[in-house]
């Protein structure tokens, strides 16, 4: 800033009105400093924030499956305001459910010297973020474990909670129960579907392998599936869905079915209240697993130590109508 | 990476495989490796993007209204994909429609020397942004112009599309049409009130300034609109909403009404089409806003000089059936 005054023959203080946008300013000299300022490149704040805040850069990095996805932008908004409150920016990127993408995305971020990650993995292997962590960026992981590495992580009661959404079903009447999960490499897909099985030994309704369908959720996949386990003998009069995108298929799939299914869903979604039926739902709290995540990211930056910590938040189920449907 | 090895007592390749978690490293040289790591405080790739790229962080900023918001994670990801092309990240914030954060978040994104700024503004005064772009770095506002500053703008074909909305009604005999919209300090709620008064006048309805409400979307005062406009004498038979914020809260508000208007809403949104009746849309192309205006971006960054662009997206009415409700 000095060298900017010094060449526009101006006071720091007025190149910081003119920096500022602030009245006060003859145009010919603003225009002088502009001038200035471009000659030498300078750019209002560079390296003030990191002085500031020592060697931190004000920086988290996020790696989601899909930013474009409602579950993900959710918990995006949450920990942003988890991060502005410490006066930090968030880096987010995602991943697609490919580990190939999700490690080079936090590689990036770790390049650009975050001062923590927050990453919500879509492979089993860590290990390549070991150096990192070693040098000392925190790593939390969200809504899944990592793996080979030892480190935070926040997850939900998937089990538990789609257990209780097969107990809600068979107290209907339910026996043939259906499965709808995603892809069978992420955990939180396998987890549902243990507490799917745990849920139909507990209420002892059969477990049928015919009616458990896991699949990266696409809308042509998804309606292939209602169709494998609602059509002919031994059809499913109930399904259990995995998450959000899974239950956002089949109700398209099922909108042109004159008999549907009761259903309920693993994520509340917006709108399901206002769908006929209202669609019942498997809800935890998408703003507080954000929330957590990051609260636990900024203690580890701050210096807490204390042993990796796994974190389980409760999930409930909310009965909205689509789980009524008698068998 | 040469410190490392030194203090270490092993080579440069060595180190790599440990940083990389490559096997084939004895524990105990790994952890040596990891110990000088620890000391010389070396991070992976640290400065190696930067070298790269010359003087470009491959950082993009993009400054939104909330994250959280459905339209918004969907410019966001059409943003990132543009980047991830471009081999950039993105520093995403919400500015809650807050012209003090917007610049806020606009200008820490700048300390961070991001190689460029997507600007989704609140506030109409961007001479703030002024000293960045003359110091090289390109602004590209989306969905609204900025102003007070020379920049390229993507907006979407407002006026039109209400207008159109408007015209849908009054072809069904709809002669009392409400608008409910955002906030009047917001570009888009007023270009869309302005297309709505126009489509009025061709459509030879009446303008009755007692059917409009213009205030941000909040789940009680959308209600309170809604009976405002609907209820007692003079009461509107059809309403075209603001913006996707509104048309979900109206869809809350009407959900307990035996009798429902017509309604077109601007803005598609997911599930519109399951709902009962359908929702009927001015739908846009909200990924190609944020693909056409980070494009844009990156060929400012990359030299593109020609006078600042306004380009403007077409959008398209989507009959589903709500707005098929006669008068």
């Amino acid at each position: 800033m000095t060298d900017v005054a010094r060449l526009a023959r101006v006071s720091i203080k007025t190149v910081s009105r003119v920096v500022n946008g602030e009245p006060g300013v003859h145009p010919d000299t603003a225009a002088r400093v502009h001038e200035a300022i471009d000659r030498l490149g300078f750019r209002r704040h560079a390296g003030a924030s990191t002085l500031r805040r020592g060697t931190a850069t004000g920086t988290l990095g996020l790696v989601v499956e899909d930013v474009g996805n409602p579950f993900y932008s959710e918990l995006n908004r949450a920990v942003e305001r988890v991060a502005a409150a410490h006066g930090s920016q968030v880096l987010t990127g995602s991943s697609d459910s490919t580990p190939d993408r999700e490690r080079e995305l936090a590689l990036e971020f770790c390049a650009r010297r975050v001062d923590g990650l927050l990453v919500v993995p879509s492979g089993e292997r860590h290990s390549y973020l070991a150096a990192e962590q070693r040098a000392g960026t925190p790593v939390v992981f969200v809504d899944r474990p990592g793996g080979e590495l030892a480190a935070d992580a926040v997850l939900v009661d998937n089990a538990g909670g789609t257990a209780e959404a097969v107990a809600h079903l068979a107290a209907r009447g339910h026996r043939r129960i259906a499965f709808l999960g995603d892809d069978a490499g992420l955990f939180t897909a396998r987890e549902r579907l243990r507490g799917f099985r745990e849920g139909c030994a507990k209420a002892g309704v059969p477990y049928d392998e015919r009616l458990v369908r896991l699949h990266r959720p696409t809308e042509r996949g998804v309606g292939e599936a209602a169709r494998a386990v609602l059509d002919g003998p031994g059809a499913a009069t109930a399904v259990v869905t995995g998450n959000n995108r899974v239950t956002v298929h089949l109700l398209r799939a099922l909108a042109t079915r004159a008999r549907r299914p009761a259903l309920v869903g693993f994520d509340d979604f917006e709108l399901a209240d206002l769908l006929d039926p209202p669609v019942s739902v498997i809800a935890h709290d998408v703003a507080a697993l954000g929330r957590t995540a990051a609260e636990l990211l900024f203690a580890r930056a701050h210096g807490d130590t204390s042993p990796p910590r796994k974190v389980v938040l409760p999930v409930r189920l909310v009965p909205r109508g689509s789980g009524e449907v008698p068998a």
